[in-house]
C-alpha cells in the first residue's frame, strides 16, 4: 500500500521550485503524494499546524515535517 | 539515463531523519542518490557552498539546493 506524502504550499516561487522538483522526485510506486495550497484551502492551516509544519513550502512525509527552503510562514496563511 | 542527486549533511539528528525519510523516499528509477557527510569529507564543502548550500541537511536536484530543515550551517563545518 502506497504511503501519504502531503505537499503544503502557497503558491510562492521558493514553494514552486520545491513542488516541481523536491515532490515532484519522489517515489510514485511507494507515495501517494498530495498537493494542498494553504492559500486557497484555509481550512487545512490548522492541519499541518498540528503536524508541526511551520512554514510553507513542507512536506509531510510518514507524519514527519521537512520543511523545505522557506516561502513563507504559516502564520501569513491564516 | 538517472539524474542525479545529492544529500549533503553532517551526521546530526535532523540531518539524519531527513536521510531516512525525504532522501530515501526519492524515486530510485529517476535519481541516483549520493550521500555526502559533509563532517567527514570536508574537501566537498567547497562544492556544496558554490552550488548554494547555506546549511546540512540538503538535497540538490538538478542543480538546485532545497534546505530541509535547519540542523547546522555550513560555515560549521569549515
Amino acid at each position: 500500500m502506497k504511503r501519504n506524502a502531503i505537499f503544503y504550499h502557497a503558491g510562492c516561487p521558493v514553494c514552486v521550485a520545491a513542488e516541481q522538483q523536491v515532490a515532484a522526485a519522489l517515489d510514485p510506486q511507494r507515495y501517494a503524494v498530495e498537493i494542498v495550497h494553504l492559500g486557497e484551502q484555509k481550512g487545512r492551516v490548522a492541519e499541518a499546524e498540528a503536524a508541526g509544519v511551520k512554514s510553507v513550502p513542507a512536506l509531510l512525509l510518514d507524519g514527519a515535517a521537512f520543511h523545505i527552503n522557506f516561502g513563507a510562514p504559516l502564520s501569513a496563511l491564516k
